[in-house]
């Protein structure tokens, strides 16, 4: 996962994926007491960073491949992701969805064409029903977090974001699987000034920080969060990554979470979902550290059910 | 109102608004059947393009008259505007509010240090407070839409919008006060290439509608609408402009504003108030005219009450 294979990936996605704007708040500036650009992924197309990742993993099938479809296993914005993607390009993709999946993110994933298979929803439920879907239909499986090129394709949100703000001097993630920070990661080792990357992840759901203190992958105890984008753990391929690359993950607890998606809903005036806030959040709680800073955070969607907010 | 009148209005405010961005919705351009440049006003200082025609009001009082201060009356994004925009200048603002004014919008007053005063829901009683402050206090009256001063800073927004697409056919406002609707023709007329003005209006509140069939500015009837920034009427100063420049006013149902109002939510992910879906609820309900036509609309704000969602 070189320099020129971020670089690369970024030329190939251009023409499928939108350049998102980067906002800025100045009451938010001043509740943080540091400058914070937003990268609006959220405005993504498919509403969600994920549409990066998921393109680029596709551009890169064989045209025999491309024949026999896809197949993923996602709680929503990377299934979205995946049928947009294999839409464009018009690649069949097979979904795997948990039965708790928001209802948004199931009608997106129908509108764009992608064949839903529910399941049960635990992790082992999710890969086992997308193995066997593999194993039928021949289609590719594609992690949503630990492919390699999935990771790459999320490390263009920091490639753009640190072309319009080469000065950051640190970029928050939301952590679920561990595409976007271990792209994020990269991005900023290989086109940042000494910028640094932290994860934040609900203490609901703080696999990541857990695998940092011991050294190896570990699951989640509870994922009681409403940050549904974030209960899944890291992955072999981005772990590496993460341990090498990022600077610390910071634990959020659920009104953290809440009280920072309602601050960028109002002074923003941005729909985020509530696994974006986590970022802000995680940046809040940790503010006297970055006092002056320029600080990037990744707003990585905003696929929520209206008729369910949790304010 | 001169072109260089609102060149310079423009030049004179700058320092104090914010640009900002024009976003496109593909599936949005879908549903219209047009390619639709939204100007994101909800983005702008205040949550409004209020700031715009406050900010300049203010800047051209005499040193004299900034000592004493400045009164208006508004439901809500006025109210902010002058309040933020007086603060910015170190003037006093004294705001009257009807008790009907959204809470989150009075917050914004208090939060921007304008001294409020509460009144009945009426436009008389609105009118008849201001004076009296005015009266005491010897406070510049600023009138929220047809002040000449405010007309022409609210027509900035869509010299903006036709600096990016110079193309444009036609631009969509909500209409309330007038205001906007006459500051964005003006716009049009001066800096657009042929582009026809719309202005969309709820049933429920169609007075612009009725003034213009009937040749005279006439009163609402009902205000029993959901856009809580519609409900005023005409001016002497902005209605001559509206009867010369506007080619239609295009009246929508409660239904059509929540349902465009959705549709914005959910596909741009962006904060709009019920206000600023009424025009593309006219848009969409007249659609069949802009079919392929490069339309813009102006998104007047995005302040709204999070607990009390139309859906």
């Amino acid at each position: 996962m070189t320099k020129n294979a971020l670089l690369e990936c970024h030329e190939r996605i251009k023409p499928f994926i939108h350049k998102t704007v980067v906002l800025s708040s100045s009451l938010i500036n001043e509740v943080v007491g540091a400058q914070i650009f937003f990268k609006c992924e959220n405005f993504q197309r498919g509403g969600a960073y994920k549409m990066r990742g998921a393109t680029n993993a596709i551009l890169k099938l064989t045209d025999q491949q491309r024949l026999k479809g896809v197949v993923t296993h996602s709680s929503g914005n990377f299934a979205q992701a995946v049928s947009l993607g294999a839409k464009s390009l018009e690649v069949t993709a097979h979904i795997v969805m948990p039965t708790s999946a928001p209802e948004v993110k199931k009608t997106g994933v129908k509108q764009y064409q992608g064949i839903i298979y529910e399941c049960e929803p635990t992790l082992k439920a999710r890969e086992q029903t997308a193995n066997e879907i593999a194993a039928k239909t021949g289609a590719t499986l594609l992690h949503p977090s630990n492919d390699v090129d999935v990771i790459i394709g999320q490390g263009t949100a920091a490639i753009e974001l640190l072309e319009e703000q080469p000065e950051l001097n640190a970029i928050f993630c939301p952590v679920g699987g561990g595409g976007l920070i271990a792209g994020s990661a990269l991005a900023a080792t290989y086109f940042g000034k000494a910028c640094k990357v932290f994860g934040g992840e609900p203490f609901e759901a703080d696999d990541a920080y857990r695998s940092l203190q011991s050294g190896k992958i570990e699951g989640n105890v509870t994922t009681n969060t409403v940050a549904d984008g974030l209960k899944t753990t890291l992955g072999d391929n981005n772990f590496p990554i993460i341990k090498e690359h990022v600077s610390a993950i910071i634990r959020v607890t659920e009104e953290e979470i809440i009280s920072a998606m309602r601050l960028i809903w109002e002074r923003m005036k941005i729909i985020v979902e509530p696994s974006s806030a986590v970022a802000l959040a995680a940046l809040i709680s940790d503010k006297e550290k970055f006092k002056n800073q320029k600080v990037g955070i990744i707003i990585s969607g905003g696929n929520v059910d209206l008729g369910k907010l949790p304010f």
